[in-house]
């Protein structure tokens, strides 16, 4: 009983290391972000951090696992609800343009996606499936709406799919540099226009 | 004479510095780059840096302006040979889909934004200057273009401007995260569909 209470407990300590962490390296990125910088947003003993993780690097990719779920979760919440594939696409531009991203610092998958392309290579493995299961997802909605006679049939489902994501994160770029919407209300408005357009008429 | 040589020289090595720090920033981030990385690459005395430099913030903004300037000129270098405005916006996008940064690490203007959006106010206001600078640029171009009556009236400069930096550098986060053209190539087709549709029929 007691042993389940401490494993229980620990599992909790290393839970809300990851959650700080994932803040932390979301704002500062890794590389500008040490095991000292943890420990002192955590208040943790250095013996407590590394109990939980050996590394900076395993604790980097558990919080940038921990950072991106959140995103996702949060920018697919009632993706389901939304009747009909344009309606899904529609939703996932309106939900990243106006909500967040669950963690201080802007997306994960852009901050960890610059911070890794010239190093680290298991966040950069990370990243790339991150940024692969995203695109995999708007392919399928496309595809969808395609089989059921609702978009057109020379939609290009990867290049929209690159469309969105890149024009989402390029946008979230310059809206947080500016600390201003428009950029972001720009994309938006762009990528609305664009995928009303690939619906077939009627 | 003698004193003159010895000012050129400085400036030699000034400008040497610069050029090496920029394309080590640009590769690593300033935040995970140190003064000691600097003298490791340059092969510098840390009294020879220091001399010219006073910290790494003042060599960080110096870099910068420098990769930025190599940047903008090699995406603007034919520019003014291009006749009309949707020619031109089109070199713009062909040039940045299809050329480089001049520089190892990709675009200093993304790689210093997310860098700096949570701290460095000094980097921050540079990149913000770069960004508005661009916006100016394209703005500029598609409002010749509807005043000679190549462009249509309602086309909102703004969003042209957002629409196209935000999905060129998005994408170039994609295309340099695969190590796969794809991305920019998609994003270089969306653009030019979206600009020939600007254009004034005729």
């Amino acid at each position: 009983m007691l042993e389940r209470r401490e494993m229980s407990k620990g599992e909790q300590t290393r839970q809300r290391i990851v959650a700080e962490a994932a803040a932390i390296f979301n704002q500062r990125g890794y590389a500008g972000c040490s095991m000292q910088d943890i420990l002192d947003a955590t208040g943790l003993e250095k013996g407590g951090l590394y109990r939980h993780f050996e590394s900076k690097e395993e604790l980097a990719a558990e919080a940038f696992r921990y950072a991106l779920a959140r995103a996702v979760k949060l920018r697919t919440e009632s993706l389901e609800q939304m009747e009909g594939a344009l309606e899904k696409l529609l939703y996932v531009v309106r939900r990243f343009a106006q909500g967040g991203s669950g963690l201080p610092g802007g997306c994960p998958l852009m901050n960890t996606a610059i911070d890794a392309d010239d190093g680290n290579p298991v966040l950069r493995q990370l990243v790339q499936e991150g940024i692969q299961d995203w695109k995999a997802r708007i392919c399928a909605m496309i595809e969808e709406g395609v089989r059921r006679g609702e978009l057109d049939r020379k939609v290009e489902p990867r290049r929209v799919a690159n469309t969105m994501i890149g024009l989402l994160e390029g946008a979230l770029m310059i809206s947080r540099l500016e600390g201003d919407a428009s950029a972001l209300q720009d994309a938006q408005a762009t990528l609305e226009t664009m995928l009303r357009g690939l619906a077939v008429a009627g």
